[in-house]
């Protein structure tokens, strides 16, 4: 079976590597070894026992017959989005560990693929070495799934930890991941939540069975997030996290990328450091949670082989997923419905239960000066108008 | 699409249930509805609508050529097996829940659907609702498993979650779980660690591929804990669990059920009441754990469902299963390598350094005329030696 891979950068090279290391395993699952025919990358790699196996033109894969399963790990959504097409109509198969792909086409290339009775798998793409989608796909699939909430961003996750841990502000946290390399050099896409909005985009599209439009989900991420958020939530005994979730209301589907105050008893309170998790609510199932390696080269590139024995396994046929181009309108943030945590430079207790009713109190050791405190739960847009009538506003994190 | 149900006990009854609320979004992953046409019991259950379905001779089902898939929820080896393996021969796909039957004949019925062109499933016979079985099947299959380590027995994990909170002696908190219908009358199959052990063994056997007997696999239950051990435990901060683990060493595989000591940065650390979580460490994924509810009429019937999708989805053809009925000799678990808490009546610092070299002592308050102490890494079988020649041993739990 002979397969290429697209982009040999540190996934790429990743999965180079895992069907090496396993391959004798990998080829008594599927029946006969994965041979690596090309790696398309823009550079040569003199010296490397890869190089011969080096093209430059992505069509030089896409015309070969002999290849019948192609890797994408290139990241972005173009030039990926055409070569993948490309080699989809071409009768092969694709997997890809790029999330903006998916999250901008999945839809598309998902009835592409089953038009040419091959499969476009993207396992990868989120969680890293996670088993999410094909759990979703073909394990969860007796339930209607009500909620998924994941921690899928491992350098937010890093940062909020040791944030946690060590009593640091965010930008002294956020130049040590940069250094140790578990944040990039514009480290935007992670911090600003963009990544992880991408990945709920992704998840919530498999468990509606639509095209959830990434654009349409309220993101913020974890710049505004304090040393004193963080005494606050110790006091509180609860983490902050950045969650991605979304849930099936009676209303319909609502999406969301936040930091929230999560209890020990939540099921994603105690994923730390690089590690992801991504909690999933069934209707007949209850509770399950999915925890791993979200990131990092060989749990990354794991989930990617499995994609490839699992097209390889079923190189004949294309495997359903529902995942339709109709799109979904969620229900406007404005009307979710959440707890929040406020901190305000008003400590004038008369006025906050004039805007909110009866709230808990929350003080923090050595934070002066200002007044926390807990709200009832109330919907996303009651709570903005509150809080103008407050006034003095310095923080706002959803309890979860 | 028409199936039947053997057994409408807890199970065969959250299937008929689950099979009723979701039938909607079941019918749409299936492409047509999933009717059940017959359901075996030795009872009758007059006024329920269920009755008219209900037959007393699984030769009823087996001669109907309609039934396509067969859930079998009876439980206990025997007639189950028999029962089965007429289906099977009659061309039928069967899913179960019964980890009595897999561990004890699963090689053999698996290759005997494999013969028919069928399937047989087993989604439900480990981890209630946890997806485990499809994601060692066809998730994790770029991986060398390394490791696999479960709570995976509801009750045990329940009542030792109980004492740690509350307390209170082993009989005490039995005697609650059993007026709470967590733990059954005859409490054995649990307590002594059985049940956790066919389960083990039903893993490890898909791990490595071969036929794992549970007689060969040494189990200990939790009936020797004690208040006293978990207020050491606390004083070590960490928690008791009852274990099922397997080990692949350069000796072969290792496996083994008893209670362990977690430290809290261990995924099961956190792992409480009757849930159940499966932890999995693979070569080149690093770590992976699976949460959910591990027992439970509707969370055991959802698994059950999910395999009667997959195998309507699949109804032409058999999924391959790695598990031949090849015995896979475990390694003599005197062998096994683990560092051990102890507990002596004998408080001779002196003697307990002479027999097991320099240790850590543990005190815990509230217990006294006795010595808690760990020990360095060893074998099980150098341990026994050692802990005759000290006397007086009063406890042992291994530390994970």
């Amino acid at each position: 079976m002979k397969a290429a891979i697209m982009g040999y950068g540190t996934i790429g090279s990743g999965v180079a590597e895992v069907l090496e290391i396993n391959g004798g395993s990998i080829a008594k699952r599927v029946g006969e070894p994965i041979e690596i025919k090309y790696i398309l990358d823009l550079r040569d790699f003199p010296g490397d026992p890869i190089q011969e196996k080096i093209v430059h033109d992505y069509k030089a894969i896409a015309e070969d017959p002999e290849v019948r399963i192609v890797v994408e790990t290139m990241g972005g959504v173009e030039p990926a989005y055409t070569f993948v097409k490309t080699m989809l109509e071409a009768g092969k198969h694709v997997t890809t560990s790029n999330k903006a792909l998916v999250a901008a086409k999945g839809a598309e290339l998902i009835a592409l693929a089953k038009e040419k009775n091959v499969n476009f798998m993207f396992e990868a793409s989120v969680g890293g070495g996670i088993p999410i989608i094909r759990p979703l796909n073909s394990c969860l699939t007796a339930d209607e799934i009500e909620e998924i909430t994941g921690i899928i961003n491992g350098t937010t996750n890093y940062m909020l930890t040791k944030m946690s841990e060590e009593g640091l502000e965010f930008d002294a946290v956020l130049k040590e991941a940069q250094e140790k390399g578990y944040a990039e050099k514009d480290p935007t896409a992670d911090i600003e939540g963009y990544d992880a909005c991408r990945k709920i985009a992704i998840l919530t599209s498999l468990v509606c069975g639509q095209q959830v439009d990434f654009e349409d989900i309220h993101t913020e991420g974890i710049t505004k997030i304090t040393a004193a958020d963080m005494k606050y939530a110790k006091t509180m005994g609860r983490a902050i996290k950045l969650l991605a979730t979304s849930k099936k209301t009676e209303e319909g589907y609502t999406a969301m990328v936040a930091p929230f105050l999560l209890p020990p008893e939540h099921p994603l309170y105690s994923v730390n450091g690089v590690f992801n998790a991504i909690f999933v609510h069934g209707n007949v199932l209850g509770d399950a949670m999915f925890y791993g390696s979200g990131a990092g080269k060989l749990p990354t590139a794991s989930a990617v082989v499995a994609d490839v024995v699992e097209m390889a396994k079923n190189s004949d046929k294309n495997i359903p997923v529902e995942w339709s181009s109709k799109k979904l309108k969620l229900v406007d943030s404005d009307n979710a419905v959440n707890r929040f945590f406020i901190r305000t430079e008003v400590p004038d207790r008369d006025k906050i239960r004039e805007c909110f009713g009866e709230v808990e109190y929350v003080e923090a050791e050595g934070v002066t000066g200002e007044l926390g405190f807990v709200t009832n739960a109330m919907r996303e847009g009651e709570l903005a108008q509150k809080t103008e009538a407050l006034g003095g506003v310095l923080q706002m994190i959803r309890m979860a």
